[in-house]
């Protein structure tokens, strides 16, 4: 089945770009995802195509027009989700992208200027997703980032089969560190315990430095972390109590 | 001043991208920014310009060489930052763009497949980044929107001179909601305040908004916003009796 990416933005030439070289590139030529854009000023307003309009209220910049994008996001709606770019969204996280992966693909939004009409999340399912703690010119840097999130996780985009299992936030936490050769470089070597052939060692010790890593930081994902593990446990002690009712 | 952007990495056909178009592509036509790729691969090993080894320890995927790195950085290395795009990193925030933004520049390095051998970490002074809580294909796109957000904040990129200073995340706090033409959609209205022309009403309705919002929206954000007006309250009165003294 085919990934379906569409993409609304006033910048369809910005797209596939980075995407179609590398590993999504090879995946767009062989059907693995599609890649669609909607040009926003198809949907403008008057014989000048308006897309945008001055704040509400007074303000620098531009706004996005409710009725423009309420068009837009008509003409491509199905039962894929839509989300919109926007500082003020929700931070997209690897669980979310996995779940998009795992669907019949996605619709992103790019905004510009000084976002959208608020009413446009009001009248239409939209999700309002950021990317980071950054304010971009448009949302065509962040939708570019997401695709590719989730372009990498298709079946047979990667090429070790259990590549994007053992991974940063797959289970909370950050991927542990890495080191490959050479043995030594610039007098530093690769940790004893990697080089000791004792797989269970090994895991023990990527697992300890995973946490310990997550912990120093990223002690917010910690927290997170702690807390799932916590709630699990009671819940697991729970069950059992049922159990024996 | 020109805003020096290196970008290190095995795709430099990646760039500009995106970054060719509207406002950065235009910026980047006027000089105020330049943009160099240093390609990964010449810095390889052997006559295959081996820039990967699999992970010392076993596991899926290749993890890039640190005397590879070790090299393409020090043939880059001058006044400007480093940063290496990685999920292990420390989240980009909009105060540090700020700060990359009113600096020389920066180079960028770009991860692909495992990520990086570790030691390059401890043997170069780099800046660990990470974009979002997502896992990338490559570190390419966060590069294209951590870039795009230092190029729109450099003098003469943006439109009105004070776009820019109202925005998500310039004071801890997410954007107040926007509004634009048409007064009414689909039985919408605009909200009544920002029709007012009462500029003390609207500022005071909007800085609400951003603070509700912030606090539903983002309780991580609101809680680091209220610490700091916490503490920048105490710090005042502590210097309120250091001068007393």
């Amino acid at each position: 089945m085919t990934f379906a990416a569409t993409i609304l933005t006033l910048y369809p030439e910005m797209f596939p770009g980075p995407l179609g070289v590398s590993l999504a590139g090879r995946a767009l030529g062989e059907g693995t995802w599609s890649l669609d854009t909607v040009q926003l000023r198809d949907f403008g307003i008057g014989k000048h195509a308006n897309v945008d309009d001055t704040p509400a209220g007074g303000g620098a910049g531009m706004v996005l027009r409710a009725d423009v994008l309420g068009a837009a996001v008509d003409s491509v709606a199905d039962e894929r989700p839509i989300l919109a770019m926007t500082p003020r969204g929700t931070p997209i996280t690897q669980a979310r992208i996995r779940e998009l992966a795992m669907g019949p693909g996605v619709s992103l939004i790019c905004g510009r200027f000084e976002g959208f009409d608020e009413r446009i999340f009001e009248a239409r399912q939209i999700e309002e997703v950021s990317l980071g703690d950054i304010v971009l010119s448009g949302g065509e840097t962040a939708a570019l980032a997401i695709l590719d999130a989730c372009i990498r996780l298709l079946p047979g985009v990667m090429g070790a089969a259990n590549s994007g299992v053992e991974e940063s936030f797959e289970d909370g936490l950050l991927e542990h560190p890495q080191f490959t050769r050479p043995q030594e470089w610039e007098g530093r070597t690769i940790p004893q315990v990697l080089r000791s052939g004792d797989h269970a060692k090994i895991a023990a010790w990527r697992k300890h430095r995973a946490e310990e890593d997550t912990r120093l930081r990223r002690p917010d994902l910690w927290e997170r972390h702690k807390g799932v593990r916590d709630q699990s446990a009671s819940g697991a002690r729970h069950e059992n109590k049922d159990d024996r009712q």
